[in-house]
C-alpha cells in the first residue's frame, strides 16, 4: 500500500491542476444555459478515469448526464465499493460577494477558491486520485465503480430512475456516499444521517401590474407586504414551524443517541461562532445547536423579490412578490406530504386581498443510516488512521437526496464520507477547499478500502 | 383668444412629435448614469421655450438643474402665473412588463406609450405649448412664469433652496402645481391636497455570509424570514399602520369635507375597479376609498430583496434582506418625525438574532390648499370649458414635494392642474398619455389665463 501514498504526494501539483480544470467548467445544474457545460464537465471526468484505466462513460439521461465508471480487477472474491459524488455545483456570480472569477480557481494560502471546490468537485477528484493511485501502484485490494452526478443541486430524479434500472451493474457490498463536509479540520465526525429538501416557490398576487403608489396606497393591499405576513406567521417566536403536522413524520431521537450527538458539541458550537458567526443562536430551544442542524427540520426562505429594490427609488405599489422556500427534512418525514402541509395552511393564511400560489419545485428524501454496521466502524478506523483522531458521530444538516435509492435499490450497507470543512463556503461566495484536507481526504479513502478489504473477510 | 386654440389644433402632429422627442431623453433622476440625459432634456426644454419667444435658462444646482422661462410682456397691470413641472422621470426597464422600450414612444389608439408620459413630461409640453399658441397669435392676457424641475421623483431638495433663494424672480399672482393625473377621462376633478412622500430603506443583517442552508438552517434567524417579521408588524390586520404615535398629526376631517369626496365617490369606486383591480379592496376600515388615497397616510413596502430570487433555485441562508418602505403623508405629519416614529418602532420590533438599520432616503411634505380661494374657483371654471363638465373637489394620493416651499415662500394662491388619467400607468410599466386629454389640458390651459385676467381684475 505505501506506494499508493508515495503516489498520491509525488503527484500533488498534477492533481491539484487538474481539480482546477474541472474547477473552470460552470457545470450549474439549475439553470438550463449551462447544459452545455455540465456535458463538458461530464466528458472531461470519463476522459481522467479512463485515462488512468478505469472502463468508464458518460451516460445520457433525460437531465444531466451521469458519469460511471468501473474497476473491476480484484476480482470476484474481493469486495466491491461503489462510491457516489455530484460534479454539479450552485449558481455563482462574482456580484454575489466573491473576491474573484467563481469559476477561475485561485490558489491562496494552502486554499483554492471556486465554486465546486468544496461541494463537490474535491471530493469527486478524491475518488478518481485515490484509484488513480491505487491502478499505478499495484492492484487495488477492492473492487471500485464510481458514480458522479450532473443534478444533485437540482433534484438526482435522473439518477434515481437509473439506479431502479441498473441494481446488477451497481452491485457492491459498500456504498459509499462522498458529499458534505466535517465540522471541523482536525477532528473528523462519522455522518450516520442527511436531511432531505423540498424546495419551493411562493408567489402572492395583487394587482394585475404594478401601481403608483400614492394613487392607490391605502386601497390596495401591498403583495410585498401580503407575503411578508405570510411568511411571518410560519414560525413562532421560537423558531418552531407552525404548519400543522409539520413534526408530526419526524423520529424521536432516544437518550443514547442524543449522548452521542453532545459529544461533538464543542466542534458544532465553535464552528458555529467561527462560519454561521450570526448576531444570536436561533432555533428551538428544545434541541441543541447539533440536534437542530441533524436532526430537525427547517422551513427556510432562500431567496424573496418583489416591486424595486435596485439602486435608487421607485414609489411603486408592487403586483407581485416571491419567496424561494425549502424545508430541509429529517426521518421519516416526506418531500411530497412536507409540501402539502405547507402548501395547505397558505392556503389557510391567505387573506381574500391577494391570490397566492405555492409551487413544488423540487424534492429530496431524508435517511438515516446504522452507525453500528461493519462498515460505518471500517469508515470510523479509516478517519482514524487518515487524521490521527477518533471521529465523532455526527448527523449532517445538508441533503444528498439520492442516498435513500441507493440503500434501497442497492442493498449495500452504506457510509458516509467527505474530506472538506463545512467552515468552505458551500452554495455562498468564495468557496474554497483546504488541500492539506484534501490530501487527506485521498489517504482516508486508502485506508477505507484496506480497511473493507478486511472486515468483508472476502 | 379663438386663434390661440386655432393654433393648437394645426400644430397638434408637430406638437406631438416634439412631445416623443423629449420622451426619448431618459431622464431617469434617481440613477446617477442618466445625470448626462437630465441635462440634455432641460436643455431641450430651454432652447422649445427660447424658440417660442420665452426667457428661459438652464439653471444648474447641486442636484439636477432646474429649467426657468418667462415671459413678463403682458406687463406690470396683468397678473402672473407661475407653474411648476417636473420633466424627471422614474427608472423603466423593458424586463419589468413594458410591451416596448420605455424610452422610445410608441403611438398607438390615440396613446403614446413611453416612460414620463403621463408623469410629467405631457403636462410639461402642455405647459409650453400653450404658452407657443398664445404668443404665436397674439398677447397672453398674463405673464408666463415656467418652472420645471429635473428631481422630482428623486426629492426635490435643490429646487426648494432655489425657491427660497429667488422669492423675488419668481414672484407671482397664482402658482398653479401642474403634475398628477385625473380619476377619470370624461369627468375631471378640481384637486386641492397632495400626500408627502417619505422614502426609506430597511436593511436586515444576519451572518456575515450567506451560509449553505443544509449547514446552519435551523440555528439561525434567517434575514428574510426576520425582515418578513418586522414588516408583517407594521400594519394590523384591518389595514391600519401600527407605527406607534403614525396617526398622531393626522388633521381630521370635517362633515362638510367628507361630504364634498363622497361626491367622487363613484368615479373613484370605478377606477379602481379598472385599474387597481387588486382582488379585493383593503385598507382602513373608517375611511371610503377617495378618503384612504387622499386623506390618510400609508406605509407602503415599494420593493423588496434578498437571498436568491432568480431563475433555478439556490438553497442559501441568505445574509441580509432590504426592503424599499415609503409612507405617503397627509398633513400635518412630517417626513422627518414619520422616520423617526417608523426607525424607533421598527428598533423596538427587531430581535436580538439579526441587526436591523432603518435609512432614511428622501422626504416630501404634505400640503393642503384652500380649495375656496378664487384661483382655485378659476380653475373650476376653466376644466368646466375645457372638459365640459364642472370638477369635483379631490384630494390626491400622489406628492409634488415642492408645493409646500412654493407656497411658504411666494405667498401666491395654490392651484393644482393636471391633464391626464389617472389610469396611465404613471411609475408602473406601459405608461401612456391620452392624446385627446393632452389637448384638451392645453385647450384648459387657455382657458385658465383668460379666468385668472379677469378675476385679478388687474
Amino acid at each position: 500500500m505505501t506506494t499508493a501514498f508515495d503516489y498520491i504526494h509525488a503527484n500533488q501539483g498534477r492533481f491539484r491542476e487538474e481539480l482546477k480544470a474541472l474547477l473552470r467548467i460552470p457545470s450549474v445544474s439549475t439553470l438550463p444555459k449551462h447544459d452545455a457545460d455540465i456535458l463538458r464537465a461530464a466528458e472531461w471526468l470519463v476522459a481522467d478515469m479512463r485515462r488512468i484505466g478505469m472502463q468508464a462513460e458518460v451516460i445520457p439521461t433525460a437531465g444531466k448526464p451521469i458519469v460511471y465508471g468501473e474497476w473491476l480487477g480484484a476480482g470476484k472474491a474481493a469486495p466491491t465499493v461503489l462510491t457516489y459524488g455530484h460534479y454539479d455545483v450552485q449558481p455563482a456570480e462574482i456580484a454575489d460577494g466573491w473576491d474573484s472569477d467563481p469559476f477561475e480557481p485561485v490558489e491562496r494560502d494552502g486554499k483554492i477558491y471556486a465554486r465546486g471546490a468544496i461541494d463537490s468537485k474535491s471530493n469527486v477528484m478524491a475518488q478518481i486520485k485515490t484509484a488513480e493511485a491505487l491502478l499505478a501502484t499495484g492492484t487495488p485490494p477492492v473492487n471500485i465503480k464510481l458514480l458522479f452526478e450532473g443534478e444533485e443541486e437540482s433534484s438526482s430524479e435522473n439518477l434515481a430512475l437509473f439506479v431502479a434500472q441498473n441494481q446488477e451493474r451497481l452491485r457492491c457490498d459498500v456504498c459509499v456516499i462522498c458529499d458534505g463536509s466535517m465540522t471541523d479540520r482536525e477532528q473528523p465526525d462519522m455522518g450516520y444521517a442527511l436531511r432531505g429538501v423540498v424546495s419551493m416557490e411562493l408567489e402572492v398576487f395583487g394587482p394585475p401590474r404594478d401601481l403608483h403608489s400614492g394613487a392607490f396606497g391605502g386601497t390596495v393591499h401591498n403583495p410585498v407586504q401580503a407575503l411578508a405576513e405570510i411568511i411571518a406567521q410560519l414560525h413562532d417566536t421560537d423558531g418552531r414551524v407552525t404548519v400543522p403536522g409539520f413534526y408530526d413524520d419526524v423520529l424521536p431521537l432516544d437518550a443514547e443517541e442524543r449522548a452521542e450527538l453532545a459529544k461533538a458539541m464543542p466542534w458544532i458550537e465553535a464552528e458555529w461562532h467561527d462560519v454561521a458567526a450570526a448576531p444570536a443562536q436561533w432555533g428551538e430551544p428544545d434541541y441543541n445547536l447539533h440536534e437542530r442542524i441533524g436532526a430537525r427540520p427547517t422551513l427556510e426562505i432562500n431567496g424573496i423579490a418583489g416591486g424595486f429594490a435596485g439602486e435608487g427609488f421607485k414609489t411603486v405599489l408592487p403586483a407581485r412578490a416571491l419567496a424561494k422556500i425549502s424545508c430541509r427534512l429529517v426521518a421519516d418525514q416526506t418531500s411530497q406530504r412536507t409540501y402539502e402541509l405547507v402548501r395547505d395552511y397558505i392556503a389557510q393564511l391567505t387573506p381574500p386581498t391577494v391570490r397566492a400560489e405555492l409551487r413544488l419545485i423540487s424534492i429530496g428524501e431524508p435517511v438515516v443510516i446504522d452507525r453500528h454496521s461493519p462498515a460505518v466502524q471500517a469508515g470510523l478506523r479509516a478517519y482514524e488512521r487518515g487524521w490521527g483522531r477518533r471521529p465523532h458521530y455526527s448527523r449532517a444538516g445538508g441533503s444528498v437526496p439520492i442516498t435513500l435509492d441507493l440503500r434501497r435499490e442497492l442493498g449495500a450497507q452504506m457510509v458516509l464520507m467527505a474530506f472538506g470543512y463545512k467552515g468552505c463556503g458551500a452554495h455562498g461566495p468564495n468557496e474554497h477547499v483546504y488541500l492539506d484536507m484534501w490530501q487527506r481526504g485521498m489517504e482516508t479513502m486508502l485506508y477505507f478500502y484496506d480497511e473493507i478489504a478486511r472486515i468483508t473477510g472476502k
